[in-house]
């Protein structure tokens, strides 16, 4: 059974779904999710892929179809969340210096839980400091080296490993190179890591 | 139980997956659906909404989905069909007057099939004129008849239903005027009708 890689931008509306879910799942899979944050926008802006900016009736849709989706997992969203999230860059650095330093997990399902539970964007105070508490950080000292250039090309580099696999959005997991978008692909690559095959 | 409308133009890649798995499905559950040909491109062109057009990587990504989708549905599509097709409202017109006088879900099966496993292009000959005849209909006479301006507007009276309910793509279902968009969402569309919930 492959492992799973785990394509995500904070940032991305469905990703909320996957965040919040995903360590249950891996529990009763026993699959273990390799979590990959990126910056999912700058790849969306280049390859001229806007799904919801003046496209109303379709982000309408995409609020509902989240909300319903919440509830299927068991989820409690205030929906809309605030949308779309100015600091996107910072909020994935936070989130890549967290994978390497084994925080990362907290601080992404916590940020997500604020944004989409409270109403707090993600990537800016008080969402900010108050997930890396949450993630056992502390604060000040992290943003700081999460806003430094290296953090910029960490997240740069993650950015065009994406790329190169034909990653165009978030959420997308990723199992021996095969693809699959969304969070309603979360199945399909399940199937795929065991028997190489949608089933 | 609710019935479910299956809205859905004959030119979109995932309703091919809708198309030729929704009898078993009504089978299987015992939902009525009712087929409602409309023209989506008219209201993806007005709504800014070109998910595959100038976007290589998604189109791409798109092809094999709806590869590893039909493997699991039992299908085998020689992929990629001809996409975009020409003349996608002639091929709804000619559904829509089907749907009317009882043979329309037998042409859209086999316009399908043709275009996707045998990649004759939908809305244009050979495929209409062969799709009519499995579907017991004369060619010349019924393409005739569903080129006539009466045609032309039953199938923009449609568009303009679809539109009024909220749907910008194809396949969509409507579910007591809950709106569920795309094939991977019929089994929440079903467990909508079943208990007004997505389980």
């Amino acid at each position: 059974m492959a492992n799973i890689d785990f394509w995500f931008s904070i940032g991305s509306t469905y990703s909320y779904l996957s965040v919040m879910r995903l360590g249950r799942v891996a529990t009763e899979t026993g699959i273990e999710f390799v979590w990959r944050p990126f910056n999912v926008r700058e790849i969306m802006v280049a390859q001229n892929n806007i799904p919801f900016a003046n496209k109303p009736v379709k982000a309408a849709y995409m609020w509902r179809d989240v909300a319903r989706r919440s509830d299927k997992y068991g989820l409690r969203p205030r929906l809309p969340a605030p949308y779309p999230i100015p600091d996107l860059p910072l909020a994935n650095q936070v989130a890549l210096l967290g994978m390497r330093e084994g925080w990362g997990i907290a601080y992404a399902i916590e940020t997500y839980r604020l944004w989409f539970e409270e109403g707090l964007v993600a990537g800016a105070d008080p969402n900010l400091s108050r997930s890396l508490r949450v993630a056992r950080q502390n604060p000040e000292e992290t943003i700081v080296r999460a806003s430094a250039d290296a953090a910029a090309t960490a997240l740069a580099d993650q950015t065009r490993a994406a790329l190169a696999l034909g990653i165009f959005g978030s959420p997308t997991f990723v199992v021996d190179g095969e693809v699959f978008w969304g969070d309603d692909r979360l199945d399909d690559a399940i199937s795929w890591s065991r028997s190489g095959r949608v089933r």
